[in-house]
């Protein structure tokens, strides 16, 4: 079958001109862009006025941040002209191991967004973490030849790298030795350490915030993918990187991007919108949103209106407010004044399909399971600083008479992480400052990067009902007076759901509201702070399975300060 | 081991920078580049006042064309700061089949310059050609697991494309799915057919000889590759390709280059030069010439000076003379002072090596076998036009009663075509016009691109003498009154010699002479028209071992006028 689009105008990437030309597609290919006339074509359909521009593709995405599955998410992105993403599955992987990569490689396939996959490097992220999995380099090397798997993702542990961690060097050549890419994601190396890093030709970085450290990775042979996520917002500080000599090695990326800003601000239309609106050539910025992005990860044939092209394209009513009313992808109509067309979601088989929903593998908890012993009249307590991730650690002297330590008034609230994986028992306790709950409980299975269970608390009681909520459903919940008041919940490896992205929004919108209303200070990010108190890779003081860990000193600590 | 390479001006050729940076190298790799001090290094070297640049890489390259075995080839090249090419053994291949491809491979194992390897896409070159070989998909696809093969080399046979012919196709996609590249080879195709070609993601084209060709070439997303030869020299008509947006999709080559010329012009360093001479960037030059050819050909760490890089680098003197004083390749310095280092050649496998020097399989000639049947008072005779390569046909009244139609006066000499791979006996027998010859005969066993041995003579016996030379030796000859006056023997393949380029360059010189002493006439370079005058895909009329071609029909025609 052939469509001919005629009368518009077409945005060339390899050039950066815009040229008048109808695009001839047959199939779910290109093959002509140029004089073509209806009769050269079956169908045709007039785009006068518009501009046709090539699909954007996000560089480097966590499907699970959104809390979507894949399906779901491309129902939301293509709309924003997203026809290709590369996916690094690692929080699912760290619930599930191979199986959850491979859950999401066949919870992706055949939708009308293209789902690359760059396989994860650091399952677990740290020593400290009991995750679900851990993931070597022999468990590695035979996704490389899975079609849609175009890489190794994020090399975290630059330690590794750079202290050549037998291990760590093994993924990184496996998959060079694979003909495959390797990300970087280095925040702040410089120098003879990024030297170090980069000789292991890791060949991006999406953790640059300023522009000397991103200038100082290109000139070491680095592509920066300009990162503009939901959390982490570098597109301002790297404005530089849309002139020469920097913009031929660039890509968009959003990282982790929440499902509310992916429909209200966009995806990476957003990006490409904001560096208009900063002043910046937009067509540098989709040249880096397409075919610098497939050339990079060495995917052929995609990010281009030119003949042999995958036909992934954009039609768009206006180039500046990159408002898009088409979406072709695979030379089929996938959104239709701005609408997007229904698909058939892929059918998991079913062993994946059991695994990924039933992750939790641990006993109900009781009262006890979270009992502190009084050991020490001074503990080390977590210390919340608003609007960041990273913690302090603030020594607190506790008042055991009452509540086994707990006090609303000092904002001392019970913390607890909860192994459940495999029913290890293993329960890290302790206490939290800074997040000001004034009764009840929540809890959540998303809690970087193992996603065991994580829990705050005033009172046991409600602590207890939240964690076995959780065990059962996933996701996030509040309990207050032994009552559910909200949930959201992620059965899919206790990360993601099979709803709309709309219907999530509201959900995550309703627990935020609920715990606020409970006294949660208004600003904390509750859940969003609460999922990062267990990351061990964040200074300085973070909570575990096993207890605290001093990330400074990268150690583990005693709760109790003698 | 590490050296240290310090006081230096670094070329970035990610930037187009020029940094102030010492050089740390490891082995065979570069692992640092910035403030090393003599501390971080075994060795080191004062680079002060001098210029670091990577080695240069010719992105297409027919090693045949030089007369030279791969490591006589480095020995002129690396002087001239090639440290990679990209071959296409397309010659040798035409002769001796995939035994040709693996020869090329194992004359090029471990020699400091880094030879690449394309594999030939049409051989023979046309259906008219006997050749020494049929290369098939199913042949060409084992050669892809070979490490130093990167694609598949210029697909000449853009009809067999556009037409979709099975076979064609067959060879594009194995090479894709195999993850390599596919280079182009289409002159003035253009529009449409353009199209129908680049469709199948043909990713170059070095046959360009106009900008508007080139610029359309890269519109449809195909790098041009700036050819600087021997006899095609397109630099200056493709100069506004040195600047955006055209720039970052270029690579500098010489497809087919006389060793004369290697030596007293240079290789990628000359063009880098003249696009100087023509006031272009020479580090926008160099880019093509590094990175740029580099990332196209998937090439990884290759291709800069930064860490992970191989190190091969050049120590300039001075940028815009592009004067190299030392080349290292693999880290280790393979040219000092302009000197090339010795190195050991690499050994050929004795049944490959056998197959190579023993390529020519036909009886000895006689008399008898150039006599023409004077069978028609007109014949159709191939008119030489000085300085092309292209031919006419020529209706001319043969005076058959004198020397078997021979006819000095008229110029009107004697040619033939000699099959001589398979003992087939086929012989294509006419006259040739335009060369000038007075007495005496030459032959050759290079001859487009089927590489049967060629004569041209005043007289049968003469003539004889020297294809019988050529069948024992290979090479170029020049007989007069039953002596050989002059010959450069290339028992490879009949292609190339084990000699030095001087050597070779001295003896081509001098068979050159020699015709010229015999009435060549000085506008004609004769050895490399008759080369061509066997090659059916440039027009006009062309002799084959079974008679002649007309090529604007693309058909056989008789040597008899009605």
């Amino acid at each position: 079958m052939k469509t001919l689009l005629y009368g518009g105008s077409v945005i060339n990437v390899f050039t950066g001109e815009i040229e008048k030309a109808n695009v001839l597609i047959e199939d779910d290919k290109i093959i002509g862009v140029g004089n073509y006339t209806p009769d050269d074509a079956d169908v045709t359909e007039d785009v006068s006025e518009k501009i046709l521009c090539p699909g954007f593709i996000d560089g480097h995405i966590h499907i699970e941040s959104t809390m979507l599955t894949p399906s779901e998410l491309a129902k939301i992105s293509l709309p924003h002209g997203t026809t290709s993403i590369v996916a690094d599955p690692h929080e699912i992987a760290n619930v599930c191991g191979v199986d959850g990569i491979k859950y999401m490689i066949e919870a992706s396939e055949g939708i009308p967004m293209n789902v690359y996959i760059n396989i994860p490097s650091c399952v677990p992220a740290t020593p400290f973490d009991e995750s679900g999995a851990v993931l070597q380099a022999e468990d590695i090397k035979p996704l490389y030849k899975e079609k849609r798997v175009v890489g190794l993702a994020e090399m975290m542990n630059y330690p590794g790298v750079i202290f050549k961690d037998e291990s760590v060097i093994k993924k990184i050549t496996d998959a060079h030795n694979e003909g495959k890419i390797v990300d970087g994601h280095a925040p702040f190396l410089t120098g003879k350490d990024l030297d170090k890093y980069a000789s292991y030709l890791i060949g991006s970085d999406h953790e640059c915030s300023t522009i000397d450290e991103a200038i100082e990775k290109i000139r070491k042979g680095q592509r920066i993918m300009i990162r503009q996520g939901t959390a982490a917002r570098n597109l301002k500080d790297l404005l530089p990187l849309f002139d020469p000599p920097y913009n031929h090695r660039c890509l968009l990326v959003t990282d982790d991007r929440h499902p509310a800003d992916l429909m209200n601000e966009g995806h990476i239309d957003h990006i490409i919108r904001l560096a208009g609106q900063y002043g910046k050539s937009q067509i540098t910025a989709i040249q880096m949103a397409t075919i610098q992005a497939a050339e990079y990860f060495g995917i052929k044939g995609v990010g281009a209106i030119a003949p042999g092209y995958r036909a992934d394209l954009l039609i768009l009513n206006d180039l500046e407010a990159v408002d898009i009313k088409d979406v072709y992808s695979h030379g089929k109509k996938a959104v239709c004044d701005k609408v997007v067309k229904d698909f058939t979601k892929p059918s998991i088989n079913d062993s994946l399909s059991q695994i990924t929903l039933n992750s939790f593998h641990l006993k109900e908890l009781t009262k006890e399971d979270l009992y502190i012993e009084p050991k020490a009249d001074k503990c080390r307590v977590i210390e919340i600083i608003p609007g960041q991730l990273i913690t302090k650690e603030k020594i607190h002297k506790i008042n055991w008479e009452n509540n086994n330590g707990i006090d609303t008034k000092e904002d001392i609230l019970k913390l607890a992480v909860v192994e459940r994986h495999k029913n290890t028992g293993h329960i890290g306790l302790g206490y939290i400052n800074g997040i000001g709950l004034k009764k009840g409980a929540m809890a959540s299975s998303v809690s970087h990067d193992s996603h065991n269970i994580i829990l705050i608390g005033t009172n046991d009681e409600d602590m207890v009902i939240a964690a076995n909520h959780i065990r059962k459903f996933g996701g996030n919940v509040v309990v207050c007076n032994g009552e559910i008041i909200s949930e959201m919940r992620l059965p899919v490896a206790g990360l993601m759901a099979d709803m709309s992205a709309e219907e999530i929004a509201r959900q995550n919108e309703n627990v935020r509201l609920s715990v606020h209303s409970l006294g949660v200070n208004d600003n904390i990010e509750p859940f969003m702070n609460m999922a990062f108190v267990s990351l061990s890779v964040i200074p300085s003081l973070k909570m575990t399975t096993q207890g605290l860990v001093n990330v400074d000193k990268m150690e583990r600590v005693s709760l109790y300060c003698d």
